[in-house]
């Protein structure tokens, strides 16, 4: 590694000569496989983007110019070539984060890991400079698969609308974001690779029409003329130049060399412009280049010679999704599944496999992903939406004026809800119970388990005339909690007498219902048990559909000295506020104890370690349940 | 009106001969100028699509075909149409929506009024459509305007990816939707609409080239084979066909004729298609056609031959802002305004007379204009965003992650919070005060009176490490309601002293918090009036700024017998909700009672009645009060 040991701060890799760059470029390479193989992370994104990062640092001066990473997982090569060496600890508490941050580099800027917000906050950079009269440069990277995301248009719109600002859209396009990029756009951008040899016409042209005489003389001088050039006619360069946007490309996004001459260009220009550059994700792994499910797109910890997971990771909770989503495919032809950009992440490839024309893949957009459901739902059929649970929060609108407002029965399915940890603040599903809840008609469910995630799914798809959602986290599914008692909309799942006298005056042992929202269920359990062994007796309680409140978990609450709700979602307007405020409603003043987030971003940490450090295990559960307890 | 009144079906319109069209438009213009000025509502949009509505239902037969507006209030002439003649109660309870209903309908599919929805739920309708095996046609018709939204460029995409679908887009063209549409897309369809001319060069193209021999004939023949085809590349037709969707156009938009015979190709062709129709807002009404402003995009009562307004509405909250943004300007000159589409109606004209270059209207582009602000505050700006309150929540994920997460320090300033009524179920501002609870670090202000809302704005943006909030409703701004005692954090604008015994056996008399939030403080004082006519002592309360909830709002509940707060945004998840959650923190049980909207979607109707219908009056307050204090 001696060249990329020596690299502190760009200057470095600017001070070098371009020859070293390929040797650089391996070494990096190098340096990923052996450290991601190790920590897990995002490998295949990196890989593609190492050529690239180099040649942005090269021509541009960060952090004077302002580099913007779309989906910062592609920022590993940033970070080293900003001094960043150590990812022993990579995406662990205290270690380096997998996206860009601001605590660990003044060169880091845009934290947020939902895809296509880049041009957006290039745009407002570009604006502020040229309102504070700075004339630094603002450059964007973008996958091709984030430029299908809604806002990517919004930003492009406003870019183009901006002849005098100083900023470079990086179209980093390697055909497939998380799977192959589809719709529109993917068909244009490889029309856009394949019409270069147009170019090679126009040399020609020019000789053959003024050899022609002068009709073709004045032909040759009409078409120069119109607004857009020759150029751009007889090689069209797309929607971008339709814009009014300058196009730079197609380059080779591993040619350090020709990347440097492309980005040189657009610096030189001034105005806004895109640079077209071709990657290959995944780039010098085997392992990765050959796989076509993309399964390098993010890794756990993989052998590096193989690229075979060490400890197999297992999505417990995606897969009985998978499974069950087929089987009522099977029985219901009305049912669909829609996703974006998420086919393999969320299980719908077997779906997809089984039923390929009632499977759609949107793209990164999930406001279509909703509002095209509820079309769907008004043609007849029933959609089913599989997305990651904080990226739903993309389309609340769409979800309440689409889907709600017009009782459309389009089912939601919220995979990674609560907290996922490794990812950081902007990964963790936490935001979807308090969020949905203000959406009329709509049913929630937060399955505890097997059983009840594939009895959830089923019931959803039976709901035609409102939105249904069911969430689960990330992770493995743990046993099967068996109810001991069904009443109609709670299971209750553990009764625990109390083991030990109270010790109280009165004598009377004091009962406590404890509620375990989905996943929490099997901490609800534990805490049941332990405050059976502090004298309390305590009855676990685990609804299934937690939106609207069931009315039996409301009477329950009646029949209890304490309430204590156990969630993994934002407490504020969580499950256990809600509630309350249903008990409160029907003059059930029962104390209720709510355990959940607090409404703040998390540091990415292990799940563990976050449940822990937020106070949510079952000892807190218990100690809280107790201190209130003894308030009574 | 001798054609339009024997039209009660679209059949009817189809029976009439081509040449009746012209006669029928002069009625239905007569009709629409008639009604509109007398109840006020849509008036420009809905002249400007007159001849393109019969020219649909002429085409298309609908319902078996389906029609999909975008943004609803263009389709009074639908209306019309499918025999809808009753506009005396338009937009009033019981009367006609001002929007497509599917209760009025079963021509009506949408009926969300937020723009850039129709190209999706269009998407999904036609992938229904095929998954059903059935060949009807589905239409969607959308501005220019609502085109700069990204959900648009999403179904776009989505719609270019299937080639089999038989789906028209119809793109109404005024070249603007609220104000002038702005941005690279507005430059590209001015291009479209002015290069029709190069039609002409085609038929000398080929004269010309042919004569000059070989080289030419082979240039020619070259051009020909492009993938494009010769027409796309000298008369470029631009994104549309970059994406793959065939373009047919520019149609007048005014020429039924053309129209229905643009329109038939696109049904004949069976893939999806865009048919870019030219129109003219306001055609036909001079008052409309004359104003560059754009005020008659939707008018209350106003004078049919003048246009002048019978009784001039007064926007008073929305001039108040406008005011004072103007002066926070002058001093500060970070601060920078930012509008999505709407520069007008919330008050952001004088702004940008005084700093053009400061002001920045981002399209209809709710996503765009959060982040780019958030870009805007990394880059040392202060960018305040001014929209309505309904379409917030169209970039719940942008404030939350691109503003929130990164400390940035960006105002938001809320226009038409709360009940706003006439508009219908997804124009009122109701849901931003519970979703926003949950972004982390947000500071919310609900001014009370001018007063409040000028050093509300003054406060917020002198935040620069977090997303500030500022939201009042529509309508006219009451008297000052000055403070009795300032509280940090919590005005005391009401101390009632019992005015009559209890009569409560224990002799007690007892104390009431009343709580009103923003606009609602006015009721709250007439409940704390009445409550002490009723031999309770009130105290009543107005926090400017409640979320988070002020620590002595808290206190105050812990010094009273009962709470009652009244808030015009949801109810649950609201601030009466959040006040009870921290009370319950502190160990204060003091009973609340909370006064505000149910999560429901509310039919439209006028603001008071509203109100009324949903138990918000200080008479309701009161009485709930005293039922609560009886139950003590």
């Amino acid at each position: 590694m001696g060249l990329l040991s020596d690299i502190r701060i760009p200057e470095d890799v600017r001070a070098m000569t371009p020859g070293q760059m390929p040797e650089l470029a391996e070494e990096i390479r190098r340096f990923l496989v052996d450290n991601v193989s190790r920590t897990g992370g995002h490998l295949g994104p990196n890989l593609g983007v190492v050529e690239l990062t180099i040649a942005l640092h090269r021509v541009f001066d960060s952090p004077r110019d302002t580099l913007v990473f779309d989906t910062g997982h592609q920022s590993y090569v940033h970070k080293l070539l900003t001094g960043r060496h150590d990812f022993s600890d990579l995406r662990k508490r205290g270690g380096m984060s997998g996206y860009p941050s601001r605590a660990e580099s003044p060169h880091d800027v845009v934290e947020n890991s939902h895809a296509s917000t880049a041009l957006s906050w290039a745009d407002g950079i570009a604006k502020a400079n040229q309102v504070r009269g700075k004339d630094d440069h603002v450059v964007a990277v973008i996958g091709d698969g984030a430029l299908t995301g809604g806002m990517a248009w919004e930003a492009l719109n406003n870019i183009a609308e901006s002849r005098d600002r100083k900023l470079v859209v990086v179209v980093n396009d390697n055909g497939r974001s998380y799977s192959p990029t589809i719709g529109g756009l993917a068909n244009h951008l490889d029309t856009l690779r394949t019409t270069r040899g147009y170019e090679a016409f126009l040399s020609w042209g020019t000789r053959a029409l003024h050899r022609s005489g002068p009709p073709g003389r004045f032909a040759w001088r009409w078409l120069h003329g119109l607004k857009k050039g020759l150029k751009d006619v007889v090689a069209p360069q797309g929607l971008f130049e339709d814009l009014g946007i300058k196009y730079i490309g197609p380059v080779d996004g591993h040619d350090t060399e020709a990347l440097e001459r492309a980005l040189g260009r657009a610096k030189a220009y001034g105005r806004p412009v895109i640079v077209h550059a071709i990657t290959e994700k995944g780039r010098g792994y085997k392992p990765a280049e050959e796989d076509i499910a993309d399964r390098f797109h993010a890794v756990g910890v993989i052998h590096p010679e193989t690229g075979l997971p060490v400890a197999p990771s297992r999505f417990g909770w995606t897969k009985v999704f998978a499974d069950e989503i087929v089987k009522i495919g099977r029985r219901r032809p009305d049912v669909v599944a829609i996703t974006a950009a998420m086919l393999h992440p969320v299980g719908l490839a077997p779906f997809q496999e089984q039923f390929p024309e009632r499977t759609f893949d949107v793209g990164i957009a999930e406001q279509h992903a909703a509002t095209s459901a509820a079309g769907m739902a008004f043609a007849g059929l029933h959609p089913v939406v599989a997305v990651y649970a904080t990226f739903l929060n993309r389309a609340f609108d769409q979800v309440l004026m689409d889907v709600a407002l017009h009782k459309a029965g389009v089912t939601f399915v919220l995979d990674r809800a609560g907290i996922t940890g490794d990812d950081g603040a902007s990964h963790n599903g936490m935001w979807d119970m308090a969020m949905l809840r203000i959406v009329p008609g709509l049913r929630l469910a937060a399955p505890r388990d097997e059983t009840t995630l594939r009895a959830a799914l089923r019931a959803a798809v039976d709901v035609d005339d409102a939105p249904t959602v069911v969430r689960y986290p990330k992770g493995a599914v743990g046993e099967d909690i068996p109810a001991v008692e069904e009443l109609d909309g709670v299971d209750v799942v553990g009764k625990f007498e109390a083991r030990v006298s109270t010790g109280s005056t009165s004598g009377v042992t004091r009962r406590v219902l404890v509620v375990g929202v989905g996943s929490m269920a099997s901490c609800a359990m534990e805490t049941g048990e332990a405050l059976a062994a502090h004298g309390v007796e305590a009855t676990v309680a685990s609804p299934t559909w937690v939106l609207p409140v069931p009315e039996n978990l409301v009477k329950l609450c009646g029949e209890h000295d304490l309430v204590v709700t156990v969630e993994d979602g934002v407490v504020d307007g969580g499950v256990g506020d809600m509630l309350a405020q249903r008990a409160g409603e029907q003059g059930i003043g029962t104390p209720q104890v709510h355990i959940g987030l607090p409404v703040q971003f998390l540091d990415h940490a292990s799940r563990d370690h976050i449940v822990r450090a937020q106070r949510m295990t079952a000892a807190d559960a218990t100690r809280d349940a107790l201190a209130a307890l003894a308030l009574l």
